[in-house]
């Protein structure tokens, strides 16, 4: 059993605390990029996916938002937090949760959370995770035999906490299983992070400066939703343009 | 006496945790600029002051040391953690303390430090910080009346915890006086990491990846000299194109 163990391939979890530091050269053959955007783009896609919805197309820009709703899509936008006037919702977790988006597709735009899906697009395979779906994506990643990257989609290109606790949380669970190791820097402080968040989580990340600037936006009921841990079971799988739910 | 607390002015600290993530506009007006490479760059710039070096030229590439060597100067010059055979010495603290330095002029160059140097120049001040400096400098910037951004050298670009958790325990240092403030989550969560690291520092940063990078190269001396904190009272500060100290 011990030399199986040994003989057993190991794979990498890095962590990348934002946009600016993600590297493309890295992810295009045999890795995972886990997309993250805690408040609230990737909390709202596991949400949404956990509430029914069949499916949703993440774009980058206001425009191509603007023009799906044009052409009759329900379409979910926000920019700095705020509902775009045309768009049907915005980001908050607590509107994918509606009964009326069981079975559809959503198009879905936000300041940095869309975008950085886009950007990670040429990773061989993208999946969204939040505290929502976390256990559930750890068990998931586990099963696919290859090196996961952890993309904080952070806010306008800088380091934020509440991304960056939760990659510490979700690393901690990958190399709890022995099939993977890391030699990053930023999992290692991820994770040193996390260990600091993990007793009060919500007093916690109260301090960050993106819950700040999101409080007037943000109502508590959301906030703890988007903090607790594994309400849903489905993993977020982008399959071409969209993202579609995968049961657990 | 509390009336003027409240009316004195709040100068900000920010943390930047790699050169991908630095902010020029930012820092053109009445900022300050510390950028911060543990291991090795900056430690050795405070080294060399402390030891009575003249003044430090920072040069971004190899060709331009090369230069200055053929043009008569003495040339520290490092890449990768190993000398470059044209140089005098490299980058380590301990060649930057040896007596022949007393009075002179020595030309900089390091793989990370250096350049991280460069990028900083259009800042209203630059500045050296390392442990080796760490509270003349708080002392310093306390009576300085700027903002301040705390800069990592990094490590090509990629985060890492030795220059990290420097610039939390600057940060918790300047945000003691009641004149400095953050909204910044990189220092706050460099702060955190300081908590965990600052017991045992050593022991701590024997996990990061750049310290096993150079494990090889650095030797325990220069590494235990590195963490040790205010053996230097000098400030290394950026005039034109090269550092002279200012002795607190």
């Amino acid at each position: 059993m011990g030399f199986y163990m040994d003989m057993k391939e190991k794979f990498t979890v890095e962590v990348c605390f934002s946009p600016q530091l993600y590297d493309h050269k890295l992810t295009k053959e045999n890795f995972i990029t886990v997309v993250v955007d805690i408040l609230r783009a990737t909390t709202s896609i596991c949400a949404a996916f956990e509430n029914g919805v069949k499916e949703i197309i993440p774009v980058g820009d206001v425009d191509e938002a603007r023009k799906y709703k044009h052409n009759g899509h329900i379409v979910a936008c926000e920019r700095d937090g705020k509902v775009l006037s045309f768009a049907d919702i915005g980001n908050s977790a607590s509107e994918f949760l509606h009964k009326d988006l069981i079975g559809k597709t959503v198009v879905f735009s936000t300041t940095n959370g869309t975008k950085s899906i886009k950007m990670a697009r040429d990773a061989e395979i993208v999946v969204a995770g939040s505290f929502v779906n976390i256990s559930s994506l750890a068990e998931w990643l586990n099963n696919q035999g290859k090196n996961v990257v952890i993309f904080c989609a952070a806010w306008k290109n800088r380091f934020n906490l509440e991304d960056s606790v939760f990659s510490g949380a979700l690393s901690e669970k990958l190399l709890h299983d022995q099939q993977f190791v890391t030699n990053c820097d930023s999992t290692l402080g991820a994770i040193d992070l996390w260990q600091h968040a993990k007793e009060n989580i919500k007093d916690y990340l109260s301090k960050s400066s993106h819950r700040n600037r999101l409080k007037h936006l943000v109502s508590d009921e959301d906030f703890k939703y988007t903090l607790t841990a594994d309400t849903s079971k489905v993993v977020p799988v982008l399959e071409g343009d969209r993202f579609i739910g995968v049961k657990i």
